[in-house]
């Protein structure tokens, strides 16, 4: 096959103008997926982001949404990938492990999978990942790691990494990920796209392999505001199936994205934020602030603890759901993700319990802050991409381990449960992420603001 | 001081009779304060309700009203007690420990107490508990035993227990409970009173002495089903301080409540809930089946992993609340309350998280049995009220220790997050409560059912 160059070029003009172009007939669903295909067949080999190729299904799918007619679709021919936790119909789902590669392959796509191909969307294939999620590098003991991008010397980022690797490079325009203390963000910022961690219990997690269910949350990456805005609208519905899910009548975030943010109260995160920033962090911020005119500097007090246990929670809570495989097949983890999980194996209750309790502690401490602002924006990594292999990172004179460590930006956020949009920033060398912080089910706050640095030329941003 | 006949009178007629009698005039909140505590004072020497009488606040407010008017207030002039674990501005709480004892006066009242005056019912006092909540029996080792209205030998049943004492003796009309595994439904169900376990969330908790914070529960305790109503709707309203709370745009309980029950697809519960049955609560299930017309039976699959890991759940996160407790005071628990906290504290994280995942799966199963039913209906326990002192119970052919045992029946339930309206069957001798089960935020239609019970003559109830 030979894609069209009106399909390839329209790979990175992105989701929702993939969308119109089918949808007015000006390229078909075909057309777009092969030129997806290609380009996966091109740089995959290299920047090793895709585990499974969906080929026959895209294509299949692609033509039957050719013959058949859906004008409405908002997604209408958008390939995109997923990280391979999600389910996905005649596939193993692998969670980035070996183990689970002995398991049946699933019997029916996820439901955010679901929701994406009922709104026009194609999935082209699954995508590599950090293993069971337990990763900030996108590095990967038994699928290799999945290359950066902008810089294949450097981190994807994880565990999402596949999913950064895949929409970074232009392969797809869409992928979803996962985050449980940063794994979206983190692979957002380290490949200079953008990446939404919603609020805790948003989105469904029905056919996802679970991390830490009390901390999991599914979303979108891609390569706009609005690309971000669209693919999360489409898959806002409500999941009788997903017990973790709580259902909110939050607006759709599209329509009203290009508003100026007039009037917001937006404030920089101080303290723990702004320690060991590095001076490309440093900048990203600077330069939101500035275009945002966020003069206030704002601490979320308890932030040291909340991370301690974030860190704690999720450690125990994730040997938990191993604690069977580790009896069974303790020799078959990366030995880095198995000691983790055997120290979360011996620890006490009470250390979660009182995980438990800073958590609701922080909650409020944080939902006390936002009565009196609206947006907090933070770096969503003290640093752009770490070199591969990188096994230590050095912070506020600390050197501490690289692979469990790299989200300590955005890892107490997401204890908070708070809705994250991140920006990447468009730096002179590689880019940084931003995150932009919301109230609980306000994502279109989030996703407003980053608009309007989109448009104000800081981001990086494609086919807007 | 002498209280009007009329006011005493009223007493007994309960939440909606009172508040009607005011706001016509017929009777000033002052006379029925006063009938209040001139019961109180007569009968709390014998049965132990009451661990805190608060005469003075109750006339004030009582005298503030008369000179007001608020012609609107659904609860004018209605007194209620709640729980000693729900803070009260001036008065220590203690949740029936000795160790809390110590703790300076709470600053202000708990959100529900404010939500209940701010509809014009007047707090009298505060109501004996198990001790830390942890208890089914109704009996405290530093404050005595609050006893069984209806028959002093027996127990009220916790650890809601002093709130069953104080309803079913007629020293109030309503009370504040709290069910963590059966705290409110068990007493209901000893004194023969009604009792709301509302959706796990529904209700503010705010202010209140936590016990498990993963199923507690606030909730109502009346003596028919349409006070509990009038209670229940008081009390919906969001509380921006409660973390725990999710705020739900459930319809108001009253207003539907006298529609008949038709249509409804009402089931009995089977296997776990069928087990052990004594001759009474086999008859209080009978004659609401036959009433209901609930031929069909069905089993929520996995109720005894269900109640297995809620007692788990509960051992191992309410230790955790306790740790620093336990390590400074253990001397000065109950040593039966302190044996299963250290029980708690020795156990590992993995047995936590067990417990939490059983407590999804369960959830699911539960969810897919009520797509065919709307209604529930079980026993609230195994046997009417139990002697005070009773160590053991049989059920079922094994013999168990009685204390954490009795909510063998409600455990499993609100594990789920179901609601629960507990319907006092009228029976020859003591009665049992029968529990109305309905789906996640469906409380009005287990009022309704319970009403069309109270319609019936089947249950005991007052000024109906």
């Amino acid at each position: 096959m030979a894609a069209s160059t009106t399909a390839t070029a329209l790979l990175d003009k992105g989701v929702r103008a993939i969308a119109a172009a089918v949808r007015t007939g000006t390229v078909s669903r075909r057309a777009v997926v092969e030129a997806a295909l290609e380009r996966i067949a091109a740089l995959n080999g290299p920047l090793n982001a895709f585990t499974d190729i969906l080929a026959e299904r895209a294509l299949a799918k692609a033509d039957a949404g050719d013959r058949a007619s859906a004008p409405d679709a908002p997604l209408a021919g958008v390939p995109f990938a997923v990280k391979n936790l999600y389910d996905v119909a005649g596939i193993v789902t692998r969670a980035g492990s070996l183990i689970n590669r002995d398991d049946p392959p699933a019997s029916s796509d996820a439901f955010l999978v679901r929701r994406l191909e009922a709104a026009g969307a194609i999935l082209v294939g699954a995508l590599n990942m950090g293993e069971y999620a337990y990763d900030f590098t996108g590095e990967n003991a038994h699928d290799g790691h999945s290359l950066n991008p902008l810089d294949p010397t450097r981190m994807s980022g994880g565990s999402s990494g596949g999913s950064g690797t895949a929409v970074g490079s232009g392969m797809v325009p869409a992928a979803l990920g996962t985050d449980t203390n940063g794994s979206i963000r983190v692979p957002a910022s380290f490949c200079g796209i953008w990446g939404l961690k919603p609020t805790f219990g948003r989105l469904s997690r029905s056919g996802t392999f679970a991390f830490v269910p009390a901390l999991d949350h599914t979303g979108p990456m891609a390569r706009s505001a609005g690309d971000l805005a669209a693919l999360y609208d489409a898959m806002t519905g409500e999941d009788p199936e997903d017990t973790h899910q709580t259902p909110h009548p939050a607006p759709a975030t599209l329509p009203g994205l290009d508003e100026a943010p007039d009037g917001l109260r937006i404030a920089v995160a101080g303290g723990w934020f702004k320690r060991g920033l590095t001076p490309e962090a440093q900048r990203a911020l600077a330069l939101a602030a500035e275009a945002l005119e966020a003069t206030r500097e704002v601490e979320l007090p308890g932030t040291a603890a909340a991370r301690a246990a974030a860190y704690v929670l999720t450690n125990l809570e994730a040997a938990g759901m191993h604690f069977t495989r580790l009896q069974r097949r303790a020799a078959d983890y990366d030995p880095e993700t198995r000691d983790r999980f055997l120290a979360g194996v011996a620890s006490p209750a009470v250390w979660l319990t009182n995980a438990q309790r800073v958590r609701a502690t922080y909650r409020a401490a944080v939902a006390k802050v936002f009565e009196e602002i609206d947006v907090l924006i933070a770096p969503a990594t003290p640093f752009p991409a770490l070199r591969s292999g990188q096994q230590e990172i050095e912070i506020d004179g600390r050197t501490l381990t690289a692979r469990p460590n790299i989200g300590l930006l955005t890892q107490p956020i997401s204890f908070a449960g708070l809705p994250v949009t991140v920006a990447p920033m468009r730096l002179s060398g590689l880019p940084v992420g931003l995150q932009i912080i919301t109230r609980p089910w306000d994502e279109a706050t989030g996703l407003r603001v980053g608009r309007h640095l989109e448009k104000a030329g800081l981001t990086l941003s494609s086919g807007i």
